[in-house]
């Protein structure tokens, strides 16, 4: 099933998700695929392309039922189950993730935040004591977690995978900034905000270069 | 110049870019292409098609000279320069930014904070000050400023970035969970959080699907 849809394709899912959402939130009750098409800046045939990868969904002359196009994407998305989940690392990013209330609409559980540093230490994030990162095997064996975020410093990164891993979790959501070995059986996730940041330097110094080289 | 250079081809850079930087801390010199496959999990062939695009650096039976390759991935993304940054949102994320001192050493410099909420001005983050976003015009016609950091809420996030633009913002890194409208002299680099963690749960839906179908 599905085997071959590319990661590329995967990746556009969330964006119409969060469309279809905000039409559902404005009232939307079909829309064309033309109309989508202008609101999201791709092509029609685009959307109905990415779509018919999942098997369609739209009808001739009606176009797209919004409130069951959100609800099947969401389905492909996995947002239909929950997803019990941890933190590892509680300073600011760690935080900010936990404070996050949509993704716990979408069915991502928090369950447990941990840390190195004894100060914070029983501090509740969002009603949820932080504990030490030393308690976390004993933890994964009497909680089922599925997804666990990392926000660490890279060298702990490294070990902590190994330990969660050890322990049977599932997907790795990695925000530490370092390339991470695990088995083929556990998805890993990475966020690089230092490299998306380079990646918008390099875009500005390119449309630089070119400017002046536009203006001699 | 450069404008063939695909964005898949720009995304990896930074990545050549923090490997030939741990490296250079272990202190290797040289290295070949194949080395560096091994290490980054790509083949030594895409490592020379990719630099190819920016003029090679290798030699032949010599390998990369690892200095001067990572100082040049680094002028071709724009690192040689002073990038003067803003953050609007001191919130826990936009605090977890400004603390991230790997930014500071790769040119992107610091010069302001705001948020709209009263009970953060004046706070110190990193030195600097948190400023009210009512501020933020006179700031940036007294200020140099290339890059603005949103994490705002999405209204208020299309709200600030119309009033980025028109006081002259080169670039946007983008947090806030929707797509700007921006002209195309304004560099955007969206990091769409939750559209990352609803990958992940396609993926890990996906291989759990598999792995039931495979046991059957």
């Amino acid at each position: 099933m599905e085997k071959e849809i590319s990661q590329a394709v995967i990746r556009r899912m969330p964006r119409y998700y969060r469309y279809l959402g905000e039409l559902l939130d404005d009232g939307v009750e079909r829309i064309s695929s033309n109309e989508l098409s202008t609101r999201m800046r791709v092509t029609a045939s685009q959307i109905r392309q990415d779509l018919n990868n999942f098997g369609g969904f739209g009808q001739q002359g009606y176009g797209y039922n919004v409130k069951y196009l959100y609800t099947e994407i969401g389905k492909i998305l996995g947002l239909d189950t929950k997803h019990p989940m941890i933190i590892l690392g509680a300073g600011n990013l760690g935080q900010a993730l936990a404070n996050y209330v949509d993704f716990e609409k979408r069915g991502f559980k928090l369950v447990g935040i941990f840390d190195v540093n004894p100060v914070l230490e029983g501090i509740a994030v969002r009603g949820i004591e932080i504990q030490m990162l030393s308690e976390l095997p004993l933890f994964m064996k009497e909680n089922l977690v599925e997804i666990a975020v990392l926000t660490l410093p890279k060298n702990k990164a490294r070990e902590m995978a190994d330990i969660l891993i050890q322990n049977g979790v599932k997907a790795i959501w990695n925000f530490a900034h370092v390339d991470l070995d695990t088995p083929d059986d556990v998805i890993v996730e990475n966020v690089h905000l230092s490299e998306s940041l380079m990646t918008l330097s390099y875009n500005l110094s390119k449309y630089r270069q070119e400017h002046i080289i536009d203006e001699s």
